[in-house]
């Protein structure tokens, strides 16, 4: 890469970096009034970063790689990636930009309004201007086969609505029924997570567990946040984020071995790439898939609690004294259908996000309005997961991701990452069949150094299809979630 | 002020609160491998502020100005500060800035290992380039009286090297003879205070009293660095620091509070000049004045104690239970000439700068070498303060400060803080005499009022000089410090 080129892409990733990092103090330690401000000096440095993005300067450098037959592999996945997210950034009116920016500002004030009135009429009117700009901005790309194809393509390259689909559909048929199963069976026990837990004692547990996983305080930070995330502000700055709810013994356990996954991925990347835009995630359903392959195949597997499970018992001894590792495995692992995306387990997760992913493209499709949406909801959380919504609180406005982006594009991406995290994870169990034993000594380094290899330090220079067929031999597939949910859950519940 | 200036002025304050932010997080949260990133980071952020002071842009709206005979008197002011700004940032060419900002960080690492070796003669080399940096520097700004005085103005405007020299002069003549009076006398006990203070159990302290002193949360967030510092994001996005020695109870309290005494005034300044030039401290001297008032002449008051010492009894009761309110006032203004400054009492802390002020004139005059500098160190520790430095670790190497900067400029400032301090409290209490009792009775609103009035909200919009004798009605003076001195340490050592 011309040394030119390589000082404009630093200054790139620098200003990216400075970005993320004002977006990590305001979900951490900035104080409450300080928003208003953030929200300027944010809008300058992504202008700044789009300024430079779209720079004619840029165009040339393009233009000379194009020329090049002489371009190393690395050099050539370069082009790709950057030619890919400048052309985005051109198709875009700094108008159109500016105005749909103001415009989720306003959107997640108005939702929080609705939410705490429990009333969608309050939010329904930003929520079909938010509709609008997401027409609108699907309209700036080339015809496409569906509509939402490039917002599904924007952050997972190659990706299309149809194959969504597929996937999906192949995944409820066997979901759908599976759950039914899970459900006629006898409940499991899981109150005695619920009992008093102190976050201090919380605390100490987590920082046992996750250097084992990987963690490097030497480049990483844990802190707290309200809703834990991972932020990579560096390649030898990397940031976890959890919360601690103190009559939860695992949400803060779980949220930060989430959160460590996405950020062993990044740690992971091959340091050659700092400073272009190779240094990120190959897309966002392999980010996911590295996040839950260690909160789940790993971290809600029988062998690591096999080993942590003591070291726990005696952190909670008048908690958990009377409950044996059977017990606790069973626990947290319990399947029960709800309303909550974010709160569901493993079993269940999915089909919240093909309920929201459907409704996604229903609006898209003007197959459903802004006004129907609340029922349309409803009916699908009755038919899919069996439970009734008797708020649009805790069901269309649960959470904040309609209201401040556009409709599309992400949730998706959830169920992609559970359906990678099983097949990366087969992967490596057959080439490497000591991994499960080793988890159980409390080793996760071969484990690690698998996904280093295949996943981890190709970062974004290869197309996440291309990602998963060099590290699994096949394309992305339903089939080694399903044999994973089907291998644990029938002898959780004991199914015939 | 013109709409455009406005928004170009905007875009420098959101720049400079990025700058802030990312220097904050260098020194409470980022991990250690972080930083070779945070300083590239930085260094473009800093050009790209610096690109925008002397772009040729800003001439034409300061040539506006210059002409415009219709200037509110805010503006007026504003026209000063921003022209001063930009004067010193055209005169000094960036090839300069980026050779002495690279020099900065070799010096540093320098230092890092001289301290490590106590071998003074490693850093060296790099304090005489230090030397000729500043000399540089200086010759850059028109002839001055003085030739370190551009170097004295930068953070005190108006200050020059002998007005410094003459209240420097005033204050040793009194106060030499007056510690050695003080250390004529019979030792204060203060071992107690140096047992073990949980560190929970001091943090909690300090949430107590940091609100009732004008701590707002909502505005402001208290962090953890290993040097306590202050640092303004925004108008409401203001944070202080401190750290929790566990054998020291009042390490951690009285850093809080100083740290605070800064935080107030940033956050009092009238709101009308944020996204200006205009909001920032009027000068160094009158920023330290601020957070020495708070941490001296409030925190390490009788009648503060009087209010707080029975809840920190009660906190701590096996440590201070048999200690009277008098013994640990006794104790926290303990008066012992000792090598650290930072470390020092109220009544010997001038002494330890005067000595530093010397000696970096002296340098600057070409008095001194830099090889001879330690020796001279040594000298002046024990002709004014009488002790024996037995290594440089503990003396000419003690601090970050001459290796990271030019050689003078800072020092200073904290004596006019001093100063300043006792001026401003005398002046208030004079004008509202009921301090002291609403002190005794932990209500701080009406000093904090009067401080507000008479120095905070004036930001930077008058010279230092000018605020010191709007509040004051005279000049900065000696006196007032050493009458305070004298009516509070005549009676805790007895002296007849």
């Amino acid at each position: 890469m011309k040394k030119k080129l390589q000082a404009y892409l630093q200054e790139l990733f620098h200003l990216q970096s400075v970005i993320r990092l004002a977006e990590w103090d305001q979900l951490t330690y900035m104080p409450a009034k300080g928003a208003d401000a953030r929200g300027k000096q944010l809008s300058l440095l992504e202008r700044l970063y789009h300024q430079r993005l779209i720079a004619p300067e840029l165009d040339e450098y393009l233009e000379e790689m194009a020329q090049d037959q002489t371009l190393s592999e690395i050099d050539q996945s370069m082009y790709r990636v950057l030619k890919r997210e400048r052309d985005r950034a051109i198709r875009l009116p700094e108008s159109f930009v500016t105005a749909f920016s103001e415009h989720k500002a306003y959107s997640y004030q108005q939702w929080l309004k609705a939410k705490e009135a429990n009333d969608f009429s309050i939010v329904a009117p930003a929520m079909k201007d938010t509709l609008s700009y997401t027409k609108e901005y699907l309209q700036y790309f080339s015809r496409t086969e569906h509509i939402a194809d490039p917002l599904i393509d924007e952050g997972d390259e190659g990706m299309t609505v149809s194959r969504v689909r597929k996937l999906f559909q192949e995944l409820k048929d066997q979901l759908v029924p599976f759950v039914r199963e899970i459900t006629n069976r006898p409940q499991l026990e899981d109150a005695f997570l619920h009992l008093h837990y102190p976050r201090e004692k919380q605390l100490e547990i987590i920082s046992k567990i996750l250097p084992d996983l990987g963690y490097d305080s030497q480049r990483m930070s844990q802190d707290f946040a309200a809703h834990p995330f991972m932020t990579k502000i560096a390649h030898d700055d990397v940031r976890i984020t959890t919360r601690v709810n103190e009559y939860d013994l695992v949400d803060g356990l779980f949220s930060s071995i989430h959160e460590l996954g996405h950020g062993l991925y990044e740690l992971n990347f091959s340091p050659t790439f700092e400073g272009t835009p190779l240094h990120e995630g190959a897309s966002f359903g392999v980010h996911e898939s590295q996040s839950r392959l260690l909160e789940n195949l790993v971290g809600r597997s029988l062998p690591f609690w096999e080993r942590y499970y003591p070291a726990l018992q005696e952190q909670f001894p008048s908690q958990l004294g009377n409950v044996s590792l059977k017990q606790f495995y069973q626990a947290i692992n319990r399947v029960k259908p709800s309303l909550i995306r974010t709160e569901a387990d493993e079993v269940t997760y999915n089909l919240h996000v093909m309920i929201r992913f459907e409704l996604e493209m229903a609006l898209l499709e003007n197959d459903l309005t802004v006004d129907e949406l609340p029922t349309a909801w409803n009916e699908a959380y009755q038919r899919n997961l069996g439970v009734y919504v008797s708020s649009d609180r805790e069901g269309v406005m649960q959470d904040i991701h309609w209201y401040c982006d556009f409709l599309g594009g992400m949730f998706h991406g959830y169920t992609l990452g559970n359906l990678l995290s099983a097949q990366f994870y087969q992967a490596a169990v057959k080439s490497s069949p000591q991994i499960l034993n080793q988890i159980q000594e409390g080793n996760f380094q071969p484990l690690i150094h698998w996904l280093t290899e295949h996943v981890h330090r190709h970062a974004h220079q290869f197309t996440p299809d291309q990602i998963v067929e060099r590290a699994t031999g096949t394309p992305i597939q339903v089939q080694p979630f399903l044999d994973y949910l089907q291998g644990k859950y029938v002898s959780l519940y004991a199914i015939n």
